[in-house]
């Protein structure tokens, strides 16, 4: 990350740049007044767990944590023995950016890293992975466990309904559980044009990492398991990890804020759209080029010395790599619940003249 | 723990119903704004560390994390092999309200009780349990690796500045390091009547878990190293432990809020205080006995049946354990940044009530 | 451990300082021709699973390992989740003396102690530590998952079975397993005059620590579960313990040859008889004082100063501890499978010879 | 693996399948006689020590345990931080066949897996994914600590030492520590026709999983350290995962019997000779294919239906995988320190024999 400086006219960097949307700050001030018993006895949480099921249209069991490595790596250590393997692609977020914080949850378990273009693994490659579901475990190796994908992939795209469905349906033959990464499950949910329901559970998820930190929260996720029976230990394993909130109703006031009035699905549009208008401009930008699909509200590039040079120069603040002998470099842009025209705006505009500089 | 509902005149039941402080709600309002570098590498971030230092008058390394538990766990776990030993009370919240989160974090690792009056245990006592200094390490033995004190005690007790000094003493003799839960070390400070620094490295205080959710903020910890040098691998040890706020800086808000001022101190002072009004009041009261002294915010005492029942029919919430066939009960009060004379009056009438309609 | 040398004339200072029995020797050398598979998928394997159920007269599952320290954590392991706490005398091998084995293979449990006499703990300490079996768990606390007692106790002594069997129904009340570790299970059966059944499932105990290496083997010791339910994922336990031998015949076929004819039964009635004989000519020795009971084949005493330098020069090693300022000492004598009465005479004839000197 | 009897004419399906060699019977049984003083503390280690020291000529830390797995995990635990990774082939023992167990003893690290064939990565490969050396370690990634090899490789094959030296440099440049898991070493040594010092050390290796139960000991291994400074906390990692031997003298006895007069060499010649027997026979016969060089005492190659059939028939044990829909089959065979000229030439003719009869 070749960022330092905090001010910058656009900030495309991380949607964790941004601060906290209005409906969530205004909640948590609210909840700051009067008294409520610790731990998850409260009315908040209690309304976060209603407003949950509501939201994804069946009885679940859900579970506030303040980071999205939490959801995930408590999430899978409910459904992992110590032993345990969990089957994820290569540039997963739990293998590449976690400190092996779901090996330590586990126990000591393994990741079995499955590749595939634009940050997806095919369920055909899950299957050859597995191998023969009839086969008796091996006490030599680490055993099959779980299954799990990001939604949106770390390439911002998205895995379609019927490409979950598949996966699920080779981790179920294989008796292992799929858990989906959803630290962008709105603006996957937007991508896809569907209900949150047939996001998660109607296409086969069996837990989700459902994230609201980078669409808006201060930092409040929730480990959302659609067969209540699988969260058996969880609050044991929170607790232990250190992630039970003695004053959990600040948590679960930013969770309802998010879920109500659909303001979390208002956000993720919103990223969305940004992304949108930002990647139909750079199609059109010379020395710019796509590398993956826009499904949502991240944008990877690889954009020319020039481009680049413009960019910088006019305050846009991305996250920048592999930098190629001729100047030109990779980048990744994300959007936010809050990134305006004038922010897209801005940046095409300063693209558009790197480019032009470049032509002179 | 019999409370349940929401709804309670007076809640004493824990430092942990009341809400957080104007000056931090504000703040972290105040930081919903704009844009900031995640993971830390912000302005507030930056301030906070100033401010801690500021505070304790010297150089020191400072790690927010959001809970008492991970303050605690990552702290021990920077300082202990795996098969490393804690020495600590066996009332210490490290054992008994952790679910062996300390265990995980280290590895794998042991904590060895000591008693003590008070929720205190002496120098005396640690000296003749880590025994000769100069013996050989037997492999056969988990192998000692820290100290921890609480400050305030679990009795709401505050161990004297010598008395922290003796066990620092024998720890540094065995080459141990000495780790402070400070969970209510800004009530510690009041009670002592001394610096933040006194109250810490000066007498011999390694780390320390510098608490602020209980004393008026929403979510918000620290862990502080006085030699930076022990703090080696923390930042690995928060990321795998799922603590590495992306939004870090929303921690930082409120622990700036926190420091700036003396709020924190002036927070402290305010719960100390209401809490010696009402031992002072209940030291009167037929049928009340107090359990332990009353240095800090806690009120440890045994009240009779009746005085039990007017306070609850008055509408006053606290912790209630070891019915005795009497009736009477053993009581946990605790007040915070926030507890008004409303409410230490409301509770002493009732009391006092209970305790003429018993004799009448 | 004052003894350092490796020549003495007689040796008391454990019962793994002596060598192997002759059968098992035997048997070994006899292994150690021809084929087997690997991973225990052999002949010596089967037989010595049927020889357990025989001697035990029941059906049970058994797992080979090399040492008490790997049988008693991966035990403990199979019935305790990360979380769990076993119950255990303070003196226990698991708590004293195995570098928090336990703790690592259970995944950062804990072990809490009980105190008591002559290293057993009561029915009625382990029912007053558990509380209320209806009492709902508490995420705040580290579970309670098993107990686990020592036969032989640390001290030498051996539970009778009415202590066993008290035990047994208290943990079953609370729904925890009951654990044995048989380190010295032949001495303690011999002591008890019973059949092995009656000392280990008929008196309530679920998983058996059935130790060989310090009455006789090599290097040998078996996991065994009376209810083969329990033992699910052991095998992977075991495994990633590293204690899956690939030519496993090999501790399989110590086990044999020390099951087969009693002989086991035999090299524990040897052992007690020595410490038997060794105990009675102390009693009648000036300067001696018994410790504990000598249930089995371990000797605790406090002899004096001259008896003491009597004995070392005469060539007999012991375990010495807790000098007392006029020059007496704490001693541990443990008799051997073949400890003869040429050692028990040498021996006795020393301390009275030392002790005599001091009278004179 | 398909084998379940235990009797069969020739067994090549692993170098476990054979017993144990009569220099290191005879050793054994020598050492069950008399008193030797625990835990390493006994002339039969010491004299291991000496016996190390020689034949790789120079100082060194060695640490008996009793089986490959254990070597190897507590080996690399003694490198890395929880946090940390090790690098090594995606084939490899440690990632395939140890269920977790390095994960397990390091508490959570993860392995991270390079390809190439014949079971060897090289230099370049491992280079490239380090990256730069002097980039600053991110907290979100688990952090690279050590490198491990097999030698032999899972394929049969050995690393040149210039490829281990190739291998050491790029390790050492990052800072990383190369450990090789040396299960079949003296196969490697005999194939590479050098030292034990240049297959080690001299070539840069730091910590040296040293096998002897593949070729000869009943169940002996050692952890062997170059660079003393690192076996640090081997000896408290060693106990608490159960593999400190109270009788060491047992496994000493085994390892010093494979040292003296170089039987281990000797043990490892009679191996190679046999496989490249094997391997010279099995090239002329048709329908078989050789899949790997054949360096040591492993030959992977393909078999036609006919083939296999006949050397089932003759009763030829061995490892088969990956059917093809021709009835052709993957095999493994593995000879040992024991495999005679009739062995071999059973085989062969088998294997000619069903040759002949498809071409028939």
């Amino acid at each position: 990350m070749s960022a330092q400086s905090n001010s910058w006219r656009v900030n495309f960097a991380s949607d964790n740049v941004g601060g906290a949307a209005p409906e969530i700050v205004a909640a948590l001030a609210e909840a700051a007044d009067g008294f409520a018993m610790p731990y998850g006895n409260d009315d908040l949480t209690e309304k976060f767990r209603a407003l949950a099921a509501e939201t994804f249209e069946t009885e679940l069991a859900a579970y506030p944590v303040a980071t999205g490595t939490a959801a995930n790596s408590i999430a899978l250590a409910t459904l992992a023995p110590p032993y345990g393997v969990i089957y994820c692609h290569e540039g997963a977020h739990i293998e590449e950016d976690e400190c092996a914080a779901p090996e330590f949850y586990i126990g000591g378990g393994k990741l079995t890293l499955l590749g595939g273009a634009d940050g997806k693994f095919s369920a055909g490659d899950l299957k050859a992975k597995l191998g023969d579901p009839s086969a008796a475990a091996a006490v030599h190796h680490a055993q099959p466990a779980a299954v799990s994908i990001s939604q949106l992939t770390e390439k911002g795209t998205a895995y379609t309904l019927e490409e979950i469905r598949a996966i699920a349906d080779v981790a179920h033959a294989h008796g292992l559980r799929l858990h989906m990464d959803g630290a962008r499950f709105a603006n996957a949910v937007n991508a896809l044009g569907c209900s949150p329901a047939e996001a998660s559970w109607k296409s086969g998820v069996d837990v989700l990492s459902f994230g609201a930190t980078k669409n808006g929260a201060f930092a409040a996720e929730a480990v959302i398991f659609f067969d209540p029976a699988l969260a058996k230990d969880i609050e044991f394993r929170r607790k232990r990890g250190g992630h039970l909130f003695s004053k959990m109703r600040f948590l679960s006031a930013q969770l309802c804020a998010y879920l109500e009035n659909e303001n979390w699905l208002r956000y993720g549009a919103n990223a969305n759209g940004a992304a949108k208008a930002l990647a139909d401009g750079l199609r059109n930008v010379d020395g710019v080029e796509l590398l993956h699909p826009v499904d949502g509200n991240e944008i990877f590039a690889r954009i020319s010395a020039s481009v680049h040079q413009a960019l910088r120069a006019a305050g846009c603040q991305y996250y920048a790599f592999g930098e190629a002998p001729d100047g030109s470099v990779g980048i990744r842009l994300v959007t936010a619940f809050n990134t305006g025209d004038a922010e897209t705006g801005h940046f095409l505009e300063a693209a558009r003249a790197g480019a032009k500089g470049a032509a002179a």
